[in-house]
Protein backbone atom coordinates (compact mmCIF):
# COMPACT_ATOMS: atom_id res chain seq x y z
CA UNK A 1 0.00 0.00 0.00
CA UNK A 2 1.11 3.59 -0.82
CA UNK A 3 2.42 5.36 2.11
CA UNK A 4 1.59 9.24 2.30
CA UNK A 5 4.09 10.85 5.31
CA UNK A 6 1.85 13.64 6.78
CA UNK A 7 2.30 16.76 8.80
CA UNK A 8 0.84 16.75 12.22
CA UNK A 9 0.52 18.83 14.88
CA UNK A 10 0.89 17.44 18.85
CA UNK A 11 -2.72 15.75 18.29
CA UNK A 12 -1.85 13.14 15.10
CA UNK A 13 -5.47 14.14 13.72
CA UNK A 14 -4.39 17.47 13.15
CA UNK A 15 -2.94 16.98 9.53
CA UNK A 16 -2.31 20.77 8.79
CA UNK A 17 0.00 20.97 5.42
CA UNK A 18 -1.38 22.59 2.48
CA UNK A 19 0.78 20.83 0.32
CA UNK A 20 -0.04 17.32 1.49
CA UNK A 21 -3.49 17.83 1.15
CA UNK A 22 -3.37 18.10 -2.32
CA UNK A 23 -2.01 14.75 -2.29
CA UNK A 24 -4.47 13.30 -0.05
CA UNK A 25 -7.15 14.80 -2.36
CA UNK A 26 -4.85 13.35 -5.39
CA UNK A 27 -4.80 9.95 -3.68
CA UNK A 28 -8.25 9.87 -3.12
CA UNK A 29 -9.25 11.00 -6.67
CA UNK A 30 -7.28 8.14 -8.01
CA UNK A 31 -9.47 5.45 -6.12
CA UNK A 32 -5.78 4.83 -4.78
CA UNK A 33 -5.50 3.00 -1.19
CA UNK A 34 -2.82 4.48 1.48
CA UNK A 35 -1.95 4.84 4.80
CA UNK A 36 -1.23 8.30 6.45
CA UNK A 37 1.70 8.08 8.43
CA UNK A 38 2.00 10.95 11.06
CA UNK A 39 5.26 13.23 10.61
CA UNK A 40 6.68 16.24 12.14
CA UNK A 41 9.10 18.89 11.54
CA UNK A 42 11.82 18.17 13.18
CA UNK A 43 11.78 13.93 11.63
CA UNK A 44 13.64 14.70 8.87
CA UNK A 45 15.48 11.35 9.11
CA UNK A 46 12.07 9.54 8.34
CA UNK A 47 11.85 10.97 4.82
CA UNK A 48 15.40 11.51 4.39
CA UNK A 49 15.22 8.96 1.37
CA UNK A 50 12.85 10.67 -0.42
CA UNK A 51 15.73 13.39 -1.02
CA UNK A 52 14.71 16.01 0.93
CA UNK A 53 13.18 17.22 4.34
CA UNK A 54 10.13 18.23 3.41
CA UNK A 55 6.26 16.51 2.98
CA UNK A 56 4.27 15.87 1.05
CA UNK A 57 6.28 12.41 0.44
CA UNK A 58 4.75 9.02 -0.42
CA UNK A 59 6.37 5.45 -1.06
CA UNK A 60 5.08 3.55 -3.59
CA UNK A 61 6.52 0.01 -4.44
CA UNK A 62 9.78 0.96 -3.11
CA UNK A 63 9.99 4.41 -4.63
CA UNK A 64 10.27 7.33 -3.33
CA UNK A 65 8.32 10.78 -4.41
CA UNK A 66 8.33 14.02 -3.03
CA UNK A 67 6.39 17.60 -3.85
CA UNK A 68 2.76 18.04 -4.43
CA UNK A 69 2.87 18.28 -8.41
CA UNK A 70 5.62 15.53 -8.74
CA UNK A 71 3.83 13.07 -6.64
CA UNK A 72 0.71 14.36 -8.93
CA UNK A 73 2.42 13.21 -11.83
CA UNK A 74 3.66 10.12 -10.79
CA UNK A 75 -0.04 8.81 -9.86
CA UNK A 76 -1.58 10.06 -13.34
CA UNK A 77 1.59 8.20 -15.08
CA UNK A 78 1.73 5.15 -12.87
CA UNK A 79 -1.95 5.10 -12.42
CA UNK A 80 -3.08 5.33 -15.75
CA UNK A 81 -6.53 3.37 -15.76
CA UNK A 82 -7.75 5.28 -12.64
CA UNK A 83 -9.67 8.59 -12.94
CA UNK A 84 -7.08 11.44 -14.58
CA UNK A 85 -6.18 14.29 -12.25
CA UNK A 86 -5.72 16.69 -15.36
CA UNK A 87 -8.33 15.49 -17.83
CA UNK A 88 -6.17 16.82 -20.66
CA UNK A 89 -2.78 18.44 -21.30
CA UNK A 90 -4.27 21.46 -21.17
CA UNK A 91 -5.55 20.52 -17.37
CA UNK A 92 -1.97 19.80 -16.56
CA UNK A 93 -1.25 22.93 -17.29
CA UNK A 94 -3.86 24.51 -15.43
CA UNK A 95 -2.69 22.11 -12.14
CA UNK A 96 0.53 23.36 -12.88
CA UNK A 97 -0.05 27.12 -13.07
CA UNK A 98 -3.38 26.90 -10.45
CA UNK A 99 0.09 25.58 -8.04
CA UNK A 100 2.34 28.17 -8.82
CA UNK A 101 -0.26 30.85 -8.16
CA UNK A 102 -1.03 29.50 -4.93
CA UNK A 103 2.05 29.14 -3.89
CA UNK A 104 3.36 32.83 -4.90
CA UNK A 105 0.12 34.64 -4.53
CA UNK A 106 -1.55 33.06 -0.83
CA UNK A 107 1.05 31.05 0.49
CA UNK A 108 2.65 34.31 2.41
CA UNK A 109 -0.58 36.33 3.23
CA UNK A 110 -2.10 32.85 4.69
CA UNK A 111 0.68 31.83 6.20
CA UNK A 112 0.91 35.49 7.99
CA UNK A 113 -2.86 34.89 9.01
CA UNK A 114 -2.61 32.05 10.72
CA UNK A 115 0.53 31.64 12.17
CA UNK A 116 -0.14 31.77 15.60
CA UNK A 117 -2.93 29.69 15.43
CA UNK A 118 -0.73 27.14 13.46
CA UNK A 119 2.47 27.78 16.29
CA UNK A 120 -0.63 26.94 19.02
CA UNK A 121 -1.33 23.21 17.70
CA UNK A 122 2.71 22.45 17.35
CA UNK A 123 3.84 18.86 19.03
CA UNK A 124 6.11 20.63 21.84
CA UNK A 125 9.40 19.47 19.86
CA UNK A 126 8.69 21.41 16.88
CA UNK A 127 8.05 24.54 18.70
CA UNK A 128 11.23 25.81 18.86
CA UNK A 129 11.93 24.64 15.15
CA UNK A 130 9.28 26.74 14.14
CA UNK A 131 9.82 29.75 15.88
CA UNK A 132 13.13 30.01 14.65
CA UNK A 133 11.99 28.95 10.78
CA UNK A 134 9.01 31.41 10.83
CA UNK A 135 10.79 34.68 12.76
CA UNK A 136 13.77 34.21 10.00
CA UNK A 137 11.54 33.95 7.04
CA UNK A 138 9.25 37.59 8.68
CA UNK A 139 11.78 39.18 10.18
CA UNK A 140 9.90 39.63 13.30
CA UNK A 141 8.13 37.31 16.45
CA UNK A 142 5.23 35.27 15.33
CA UNK A 143 3.38 36.97 17.37
CA UNK A 144 4.11 40.28 15.44
CA UNK A 145 4.21 38.97 11.90
CA UNK A 146 -0.16 39.87 11.50
CA UNK A 147 -1.14 43.01 13.22
CA UNK A 148 -4.43 43.58 11.87
CA UNK A 149 -5.96 40.27 10.98
CA UNK A 150 -8.97 41.82 9.16
CA UNK A 151 -7.00 43.92 6.81
CA UNK A 152 -4.86 40.74 5.94
CA UNK A 153 -8.06 39.02 5.63
CA UNK A 154 -9.46 41.84 3.13
CA UNK A 155 -6.53 41.38 1.28
CA UNK A 156 -6.71 37.68 0.67
CA UNK A 157 -10.37 38.38 -0.39
CA UNK A 158 -8.72 40.17 -3.19
CA UNK A 159 -6.16 38.21 -4.13
CA UNK A 160 -8.22 35.03 -4.56
CA UNK A 161 -10.80 37.28 -7.66
CA UNK A 162 -8.81 35.07 -10.67
CA UNK A 163 -10.13 32.08 -9.26
CA UNK A 164 -13.13 33.50 -7.59
CA UNK A 165 -13.79 34.13 -11.88
CA UNK A 166 -13.46 30.58 -12.57
CA UNK A 167 -15.71 29.45 -9.60
CA UNK A 168 -18.48 32.11 -11.23
CA UNK A 169 -18.71 30.35 -13.93
CA UNK A 170 -18.12 26.56 -13.69
CA UNK A 171 -18.62 24.41 -10.62
CA UNK A 172 -14.90 23.33 -10.34
CA UNK A 173 -11.69 24.90 -11.37
CA UNK A 174 -10.88 22.99 -14.79
CA UNK A 175 -14.88 23.20 -15.30
CA UNK A 176 -17.07 20.51 -15.06
CA UNK A 177 -15.15 17.85 -13.23
CA UNK A 178 -12.42 18.10 -9.93
CA UNK A 179 -9.12 17.62 -10.86
CA UNK A 180 -6.13 18.61 -8.99
CA UNK A 181 -6.42 22.73 -10.07
CA UNK A 182 -9.11 22.51 -7.62
CA UNK A 183 -6.97 20.30 -4.72
CA UNK A 184 -3.95 23.02 -5.35
CA UNK A 185 -6.37 25.61 -4.20
CA UNK A 186 -7.95 23.40 -1.33
CA UNK A 187 -4.94 22.71 0.33
CA UNK A 188 -4.68 26.28 1.62
CA UNK A 189 -8.45 26.04 2.89
CA UNK A 190 -7.60 22.40 4.61
CA UNK A 191 -4.67 24.18 6.03
CA UNK A 192 -6.38 27.14 7.58
CA UNK A 193 -9.07 25.55 8.72
CA UNK A 194 -7.17 22.67 10.62
CA UNK A 195 -6.04 25.01 12.89
CA UNK A 196 -7.56 28.29 12.22
CA UNK A 197 -11.56 29.57 11.87
CA UNK A 198 -9.35 32.85 10.69
CA UNK A 199 -10.04 32.47 6.95
CA UNK A 200 -13.27 32.94 6.22
CA UNK A 201 -14.89 33.79 2.64
CA UNK A 202 -17.88 36.17 2.27
CA UNK A 203 -21.70 35.23 2.39
CA UNK A 204 -22.11 35.69 -1.53
CA UNK A 205 -18.09 34.37 -2.19
CA UNK A 206 -18.79 32.22 -5.69
CA UNK A 207 -15.78 30.40 -4.23
CA UNK A 208 -17.70 29.33 -1.02
CA UNK A 209 -20.10 27.21 -3.22
CA UNK A 210 -16.63 25.71 -4.70
CA UNK A 211 -15.51 24.74 -1.38
CA UNK A 212 -18.77 23.19 -0.59
CA UNK A 213 -18.49 21.43 -3.50
CA UNK A 214 -15.15 20.10 -3.06
CA UNK A 215 -15.91 19.39 0.66
CA UNK A 216 -18.32 17.12 -0.70
CA UNK A 217 -16.24 14.95 -2.62
CA UNK A 218 -14.63 11.39 -1.08
CA UNK A 219 -17.40 10.81 1.21
CA UNK A 220 -16.46 14.21 2.89
CA UNK A 221 -12.74 13.66 3.12
CA UNK A 222 -11.74 17.52 4.58
CA UNK A 223 -14.91 18.11 6.99
CA UNK A 224 -13.95 14.40 8.47
CA UNK A 225 -11.00 15.38 8.97
CA UNK A 226 -11.81 18.68 10.45
CA UNK A 227 -14.28 17.02 12.69
CA UNK A 228 -11.48 14.17 13.56
CA UNK A 229 -9.07 17.44 14.99
CA UNK A 230 -12.37 19.37 16.94
CA UNK A 231 -12.51 21.64 13.97
CA UNK A 232 -15.64 23.13 12.17
CA UNK A 233 -15.86 22.18 8.38
CA UNK B 1 -16.09 39.97 -43.29
CA UNK B 2 -15.60 40.21 -39.27
CA UNK B 3 -14.34 43.48 -38.55
CA UNK B 4 -12.37 43.92 -35.29
CA UNK B 5 -11.95 47.36 -33.75
CA UNK B 6 -8.54 48.44 -32.97
CA UNK B 7 -6.81 50.71 -30.91
CA UNK B 8 -4.08 53.20 -32.22
CA UNK B 9 -1.67 55.50 -31.72
CA UNK B 10 -1.01 58.40 -34.30
CA UNK B 11 -0.11 56.19 -36.52
CA UNK B 12 -2.87 53.54 -37.64
CA UNK B 13 0.13 50.84 -37.70
CA UNK B 14 0.71 51.26 -33.86
CA UNK B 15 -1.85 49.12 -32.87
CA UNK B 16 -0.89 49.10 -29.20
CA UNK B 17 -3.67 47.22 -26.96
CA UNK B 18 -2.85 43.74 -25.13
CA UNK B 19 -6.53 43.50 -25.28
CA UNK B 20 -6.90 43.89 -28.79
CA UNK B 21 -3.82 41.77 -29.33
CA UNK B 22 -5.46 38.81 -27.60
CA UNK B 23 -8.50 38.75 -30.40
CA UNK B 24 -5.97 39.30 -33.27
CA UNK B 25 -4.31 36.52 -32.48
CA UNK B 26 -7.48 34.69 -31.81
CA UNK B 27 -8.86 35.22 -35.54
CA UNK B 28 -5.31 34.16 -36.68
CA UNK B 29 -6.02 30.61 -34.78
CA UNK B 30 -9.00 30.45 -36.49
CA UNK B 31 -7.74 30.99 -40.06
CA UNK B 32 -11.02 33.55 -39.94
CA UNK B 33 -11.10 36.79 -42.29
CA UNK B 34 -10.96 40.01 -40.99
CA UNK B 35 -10.72 43.73 -41.05
CA UNK B 36 -8.77 45.66 -38.41
CA UNK B 37 -10.16 49.15 -38.45
CA UNK B 38 -8.30 52.20 -36.40
CA UNK B 39 -9.90 53.16 -33.44
CA UNK B 40 -8.96 55.88 -31.26
CA UNK B 41 -9.85 56.28 -27.40
CA UNK B 42 -12.17 59.25 -28.02
CA UNK B 43 -14.14 57.55 -30.56
CA UNK B 44 -16.63 55.76 -28.12
CA UNK B 45 -20.12 56.65 -30.83
CA UNK B 46 -18.39 54.15 -33.28
CA UNK B 47 -18.37 51.42 -31.01
CA UNK B 48 -21.40 52.32 -29.25
CA UNK B 49 -23.65 49.36 -30.76
CA UNK B 50 -21.46 47.07 -28.70
CA UNK B 51 -22.92 47.87 -25.13
CA UNK B 52 -19.47 49.38 -24.14
CA UNK B 53 -17.19 52.48 -24.82
CA UNK B 54 -13.46 50.23 -25.23
CA UNK B 55 -12.00 47.94 -27.71
CA UNK B 56 -11.92 44.83 -28.75
CA UNK B 57 -14.98 44.64 -30.24
CA UNK B 58 -15.61 42.80 -33.36
CA UNK B 59 -18.56 42.73 -35.26
CA UNK B 60 -19.41 38.97 -37.12
CA UNK B 61 -22.71 39.27 -39.41
CA UNK B 62 -24.31 42.22 -38.18
CA UNK B 63 -23.30 40.98 -34.23
CA UNK B 64 -21.71 43.26 -31.80
CA UNK B 65 -19.38 41.14 -29.83
CA UNK B 66 -17.08 43.24 -27.19
CA UNK B 67 -14.43 41.94 -24.26
CA UNK B 68 -11.67 39.70 -25.25
CA UNK B 69 -12.43 36.45 -23.37
CA UNK B 70 -16.25 36.55 -24.76
CA UNK B 71 -14.91 37.55 -28.35
CA UNK B 72 -12.89 34.00 -27.73
CA UNK B 73 -15.75 32.11 -26.64
CA UNK B 74 -18.04 33.77 -29.23
CA UNK B 75 -15.72 33.02 -32.23
CA UNK B 76 -14.91 29.22 -30.27
CA UNK B 77 -18.37 28.35 -30.42
CA UNK B 78 -19.48 30.24 -33.48
CA UNK B 79 -16.68 28.05 -35.66
CA UNK B 80 -16.24 24.89 -34.17
CA UNK B 81 -14.71 23.87 -37.07
CA UNK B 82 -11.72 25.76 -36.76
CA UNK B 83 -8.66 25.13 -34.87
CA UNK B 84 -10.14 25.01 -30.66
CA UNK B 85 -8.43 28.37 -29.13
CA UNK B 86 -8.80 26.05 -25.97
CA UNK B 87 -8.47 22.39 -26.45
CA UNK B 88 -10.38 20.68 -23.95
CA UNK B 89 -12.72 21.93 -21.36
CA UNK B 90 -9.85 22.61 -18.87
CA UNK B 91 -7.96 24.50 -21.66
CA UNK B 92 -11.12 26.72 -22.01
CA UNK B 93 -10.43 27.25 -17.88
CA UNK B 94 -6.96 27.50 -18.26
CA UNK B 95 -7.00 30.59 -20.70
CA UNK B 96 -9.82 32.10 -18.87
CA UNK B 97 -7.54 32.26 -15.64
CA UNK B 98 -4.41 32.73 -17.42
CA UNK B 99 -6.74 36.09 -18.38
CA UNK B 100 -7.51 37.39 -14.69
CA UNK B 101 -4.20 36.28 -13.71
CA UNK B 102 -2.77 38.60 -16.72
CA UNK B 103 -4.98 41.74 -15.72
CA UNK B 104 -4.84 41.26 -12.30
CA UNK B 105 -1.06 40.71 -11.59
CA UNK B 106 0.67 42.13 -14.81
CA UNK B 107 -1.65 44.95 -16.33
CA UNK B 108 -0.77 48.09 -13.37
CA UNK B 109 3.07 47.27 -13.16
CA UNK B 110 3.80 46.81 -17.10
CA UNK B 111 1.29 50.27 -17.67
CA UNK B 112 3.53 51.97 -15.22
CA UNK B 113 6.77 51.09 -17.09
CA UNK B 114 5.86 52.36 -20.45
CA UNK B 115 3.38 54.61 -19.79
CA UNK B 116 4.96 57.73 -21.29
CA UNK B 117 6.05 56.00 -24.56
CA UNK B 118 2.21 54.81 -24.87
CA UNK B 119 1.41 58.84 -24.02
CA UNK B 120 3.84 59.64 -26.79
CA UNK B 121 2.87 58.06 -29.34
CA UNK B 122 -1.01 58.65 -29.10
CA UNK B 123 -2.89 61.05 -31.78
CA UNK B 124 -3.04 64.22 -30.58
CA UNK B 125 -7.08 64.01 -30.39
CA UNK B 126 -6.07 61.31 -27.61
CA UNK B 127 -3.69 62.78 -25.31
CA UNK B 128 -6.11 65.01 -22.88
CA UNK B 129 -8.59 62.00 -22.22
CA UNK B 130 -5.50 59.62 -21.68
CA UNK B 131 -3.75 62.01 -19.34
CA UNK B 132 -6.58 63.00 -17.36
CA UNK B 133 -7.94 59.46 -17.06
CA UNK B 134 -4.31 57.75 -16.29
CA UNK B 135 -3.64 60.47 -13.86
CA UNK B 136 -6.84 59.98 -11.76
CA UNK B 137 -5.83 56.18 -11.70
CA UNK B 138 -2.66 56.65 -10.95
CA UNK B 139 -2.94 59.93 -8.61
CA UNK B 140 0.22 61.58 -9.55
CA UNK B 141 1.51 63.29 -13.01
CA UNK B 142 2.20 60.69 -15.99
CA UNK B 143 5.70 61.56 -15.45
CA UNK B 144 6.14 60.50 -11.87
CA UNK B 145 4.41 57.18 -12.20
CA UNK B 146 7.29 55.61 -12.77
CA UNK B 147 10.14 57.10 -11.06
CA UNK B 148 12.59 53.63 -11.11
CA UNK B 149 12.03 51.95 -14.32
CA UNK B 150 14.85 49.23 -13.31
CA UNK B 151 13.34 48.36 -10.32
CA UNK B 152 9.64 48.54 -11.84
CA UNK B 153 11.01 45.62 -14.60
CA UNK B 154 12.78 43.88 -11.77
CA UNK B 155 9.31 43.43 -9.89
CA UNK B 156 7.72 42.30 -13.23
CA UNK B 157 9.66 39.45 -13.62
CA UNK B 158 9.37 38.39 -9.95
CA UNK B 159 5.68 38.12 -11.03
CA UNK B 160 5.66 36.84 -14.09
CA UNK B 161 7.07 33.11 -12.50
CA UNK B 162 4.09 31.47 -12.94
CA UNK B 163 4.02 31.42 -16.59
CA UNK B 164 7.93 30.95 -16.76
CA UNK B 165 7.15 27.97 -14.74
CA UNK B 166 4.63 26.64 -17.81
CA UNK B 167 7.33 28.34 -20.11
CA UNK B 168 9.99 26.04 -19.00
CA UNK B 169 8.34 22.85 -19.15
CA UNK B 170 6.36 22.99 -22.41
CA UNK B 171 6.29 25.00 -26.05
CA UNK B 172 2.90 26.87 -25.15
CA UNK B 173 0.89 27.76 -21.83
CA UNK B 174 -1.40 24.71 -22.47
CA UNK B 175 0.97 22.37 -23.86
CA UNK B 176 2.48 21.25 -26.89
CA UNK B 177 -0.09 23.81 -29.17
CA UNK B 178 -0.94 27.70 -28.87
CA UNK B 179 -4.14 28.62 -27.95
CA UNK B 180 -6.43 31.47 -26.03
CA UNK B 181 -3.73 30.86 -22.89
CA UNK B 182 -0.84 32.30 -25.09
CA UNK B 183 -2.46 35.24 -26.63
CA UNK B 184 -3.92 36.35 -23.03
CA UNK B 185 -0.16 36.32 -22.00
CA UNK B 186 1.26 37.38 -25.57
CA UNK B 187 -1.15 40.61 -25.85
CA UNK B 188 0.97 42.28 -23.19
CA UNK B 189 4.35 42.04 -24.96
CA UNK B 190 2.72 43.21 -27.89
CA UNK B 191 1.16 46.16 -25.69
CA UNK B 192 4.94 46.74 -24.33
CA UNK B 193 7.00 46.17 -27.97
CA UNK B 194 4.67 48.69 -30.04
CA UNK B 195 5.41 51.78 -28.27
CA UNK B 196 8.34 50.89 -25.63
CA UNK B 197 11.99 48.85 -25.48
CA UNK B 198 11.66 48.26 -22.20
CA UNK B 199 9.76 45.14 -21.14
CA UNK B 200 12.77 43.20 -21.57
CA UNK B 201 13.03 39.33 -20.42
CA UNK B 202 16.43 38.07 -19.55
CA UNK B 203 18.81 36.08 -21.63
CA UNK B 204 17.96 33.17 -19.97
CA UNK B 205 14.28 33.67 -19.25
CA UNK B 206 12.70 30.27 -20.67
CA UNK B 207 9.66 33.00 -21.41
CA UNK B 208 12.29 34.48 -24.50
CA UNK B 209 11.78 31.46 -26.06
CA UNK B 210 8.13 31.03 -25.24
CA UNK B 211 7.82 34.71 -26.84
CA UNK B 212 9.80 33.74 -30.25
CA UNK B 213 7.66 30.74 -30.68
CA UNK B 214 4.68 32.73 -30.27
CA UNK B 215 6.48 35.07 -32.87
CA UNK B 216 6.70 32.72 -35.51
CA UNK B 217 2.67 31.79 -35.16
CA UNK B 218 0.95 32.49 -38.33
CA UNK B 219 3.33 34.27 -40.47
CA UNK B 220 4.92 36.29 -37.80
CA UNK B 221 1.98 38.27 -36.97
CA UNK B 222 3.50 40.18 -34.30
CA UNK B 223 7.13 40.93 -35.84
CA UNK B 224 5.35 42.20 -38.52
CA UNK B 225 3.05 44.43 -37.17
CA UNK B 226 5.71 45.46 -35.07
CA UNK B 227 8.07 46.53 -38.08
CA UNK B 228 5.18 48.25 -39.36
CA UNK B 229 4.86 50.24 -36.74
CA UNK B 230 9.00 50.58 -36.54
CA UNK B 231 9.56 48.67 -33.91
CA UNK B 232 12.17 45.80 -33.51
CA UNK B 233 10.68 42.20 -32.43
Amino acid sequence: MIVLYELTGADDARRFSPAVWRVRMALRHKGLAFEGRPWRFTEKEAIAPSGGGTVPVIVDRGRWVRESFAIAEYLEDAYPDRPSLFGSGEGRALGRFMLAWVDRTLAFPVSRLILTDIFSHLAEGDRDYFRQSREKRFGRRLEEVCPDPEAELASIRLLLEPVRRLAAVQDFMGGGMPGFADYALYGTFMWARMVSTRLALAEDDPLRAWLGRVDRLFDREGPRALEAAGMRA
